[in-house]
């Protein structure tokens, strides 16, 4: 096998090359395309590596917040990533992903060295059953990008038009990555955006919409990550209000031991 | 009374003088000062102005990221304000607080124009007794932005030496601007931040703590503010983890007749 025929298509998808100090350059993939543009996941994904690569990085990811300004092209796109300010345990991150010259996506992203400290989660995981005995969700033909996630919905899944409105709009599903791959921090940043759009489980129907924003905050360190390896993880997601074009989601990345990796907030566009 | 005289604490803290096309000027002020540099919520707010204050914005706030990067030091400071992309009906904005040359703060913002479409709640506002009843808390001395609040605790206070450790971190308030100031984005952003940090809640104790980013969502539009005028909001708040250094916490700030006005996420640092 060679090494391009070995290398999972999520890491194809967030391959970025350097082409100045601060500037990196990638491409989309047609593995995780989506309606329009590529799976918001995937350039949260990539906006995270290209920190990650930068030689100046400290420490691993605290939060990363992403603005969808526009849709990003079929093809190449420049990464520019600059660190506005290190501090002695903390580092602040400034990104734009342009084509052309014209912005599609902004972000901001920290990093930081942790230290251990008391812990507590006040929450409790979704109850689920294992899951090897969830049936896989079929990938949406019209979604490429889903093709390459194993999806069990647990709770809440793609909605039918059989379904009609539902009261409210939690869906709980096991995800990973199609083929399995060890999770890393972008491919955590992409399962907060797996999930299909609250207001199409509320309303009983697809309708227009997408990601304006995202924000993750990374509860797991380096060794959280080594221990969940390639097992899925548990991801829930539920919405607080739905008002005139806008609605907000929560998301929580449930890993082994009820061990909550991560939570994705994100500021949604619908019309209908 | 004169003008100066007439000026609201906040208006003040917030104002924002024009240097450059994308460049604004503010001061910090000692109504607002926290322990070291300003409140954060006066920041958010200071960040949330300049971009109304720009001549080339559109529509109302539907999201703001402010990330701290540093105290910003008593004084004046610049914000250079950019919008990096306007659509039909959304505009995405960066903006970087500086200090001779040094960035402080960042923050990016999404504003637009919205049109009425299905809406819904589904959540409710936690129960409390009508604001009048509820004793107001005194304010801080050490923490002067304090005194520039009307807070009165329904749930959760600032602890006491004999509080202890609790097992949640739950914190309800009505809380205004004090004296009474009609609510507009800058206030309610910062409303958004008004908490003390959830671990001190969960501890029994203060520690060393402090946000290191805040989301805002705005659910609402200005026909909301108008009607919420001076009134008090009912604002709660906790959190889901506290792991190596950092927890999350979520915010919702609901006003007149149940409705929610804005949520606020944020991740904080703490140390203990």
């Amino acid at each position: 096998m060679s090494d391009a025929a070995a290398q999972h298509p999520f890491d194809a998808a967030i391959a970025l090359e350097h082409v100045g100090p601060d500037l990196m350059r990638g491409a989309t993939t047609p593995d995780y395309a989506n309606m329009i543009g590529p799976f918001g996941g995937v350039t949260a994904a990539v906006f995270l590596r290209a920190v990650e690569r930068h030689p100046d990085r400290i420490g691993s990811p605290l939060s990363l917040t992403v603005n969808y300004a526009a849709p990003v092209a079929e093809g190449e796109f420049d990464i520019s990533v600059r660190a506005v300010r290190t501090n002695r345990s903390s580092q602040h991150w400034l990104l734009e992903l342009g084509q052309g010259g014209v912005v599609a996506a902004t972000a901001t992203a920290v990093f930081g060295n942790r230290r251990d400290t008391w812990t507590d989660t006040e929450i409790m995981p979704p109850s689920a059953p294992p899951a090897d005995v969830v049936e896989r969700s079929q990938a949406m033909d019209f979604l490429a990008w889903t093709r390459n996630y194993d999806m069990r919905f647990v709770e809440g899944g793609i909605p039918t038009e059989t379904d009609g409105e539902q009261p409210e709009s939690t869906t709980t599903l096991w995800v990973g990555d199609h083929p399995a791959r060890p999770l890393d921090f972008p491919s955590l940043a992409a399962l907060c955006d797996v999930f299909y759009p609250r207001v199409f489980k509320r309303r009983g129907q697809a309708m227009p919409a997408g990601t304006v924003t995202l924000t993750v905050y990374f509860h797991a360190d380096p060794e959280h990550l080594e221990r969940q390896a390639e097992e899925p993880v548990l991801a829930t997601a539920g919405a607080r209000q739905y008002s005139r074009n806008y609605f907000d989601q929560t998301a929580e990345i449930w890993g082994r031991d009820g061990n909550l990796l991560a939570i994705g907030h994100q500021l949604v566009y619908f019309k209908g």
